[in-house]
């Protein structure tokens, strides 16, 4: 949130000048830290949407500056779709992998600490009785997702395992999953 | 999951027959309705890092026919990013985005109600004192997050809200986020 101008030591290709300032920055205003993220969603056919996303508010200011981005969404012939894009379970393991990975690379900076890589996988139990009403006893969302990450980094395994613990512990992703977060649906008139 | 030799009445471009027939056949093998879906993570320098889909196992078999799907995630510049791509909080969006509507289209379907078009926009709010380690009182995770369905039908404003409850209570994103999923993350050694 500087200006662009300070700058300081590059840690895992993160400004850690620029984030210490910026934590600085924040504890003086906390409003500065209040971020609202968006999307739109655009129904095409059958199990076929596209996701958009495009400007926020953050650090006081809305941005508008960045192209807008399209996901194509859809589901595999199996689950009556055609394979346009991955399906939105699929895209809630990729924003939980995007988030603990920067969150682990982000952290891992603040401490000085250099990894050469950071390579992880995922995977979700999904029970399709609760999807399709067939059973009020299932989940209707993930049973359990499993997360296993390697790190190349010239580092003992315990402070790895330490990385791994501080990704969980700050990831947003990872704590609006496993702590839940309100989600208000309206329809607009 | 049919053999794709049945087919039946097409509703919102879903093939309201193979549903139907897929519905029975899982509850006489509930097995069938046990699907993992997985996701992999690279990450690539700063807050840049990319995610990937092709795989996963669903109806009893394992499906890699997919091409692999490549996810970019960064950060914007005020959050010492290269505006690569998304960020993963709004990759939640998009995931959420993806299964209310496909919720909301497929079990209007199932009922035999048509719509027209069916547009939603999301925001959530994220104060980012949580990440940052700056406060342990702040949520790291959205604090809330707001939707907003615009449904274009030849029903009443009524059925509109049914649709919009049905995709809240058959979408599986919306409920592992609502009512929270348990996440097991492992190091490799």
């Amino acid at each position: 949130m500087g200006t662009g101008n300070e700058g300081g030591k590059i840690v895992n290709g993160i400004d850690t000048g620029r984030l210490f300032e910026t934590i600085e920055l924040i504890k003086q205003k906390p409003d500065i830290a209040k971020f609202k993220f968006r999307a739109k969603n655009r129904w095409v056919d059958g199990t076929y949407n596209q996701g958009f996303v495009k400007d926020f508010y953050g650090a006081g200011a809305e941005d508008n500056t960045r192209d807008e981005a399209v996901f194509e969404i859809d589901e595999p012939p199996v689950l009556l779709g055609g394979n346009k894009g991955s399906n939105p379970v699929e895209y809630l393991l990729v924003a939980l992998s995007g988030c603990l990975t920067t969150s682990l690379v982000a952290h891992a900076a603040a401490r000085g600490v250099k990894v050469k890589a950071v390579e992880s996988r995922y995977e979700g139990d999904l029970d399709l009785r609760g999807f399709l009403g067939i059973s009020e006893s299932v989940p209707v969302g993930y049973q359990e997702i499993r997360v296993y990450f390697k790190i190349d980094a010239d580092i003992p395994d315990d402070k790895k395992e330490e990385l791994v613990l501080m990704a969980q512990k700050y990831s947003p992703v990872f704590n609006t999953i496993t702590k839940s977060a309100p989600v208000a649906v309206r329809l607009e008139k």
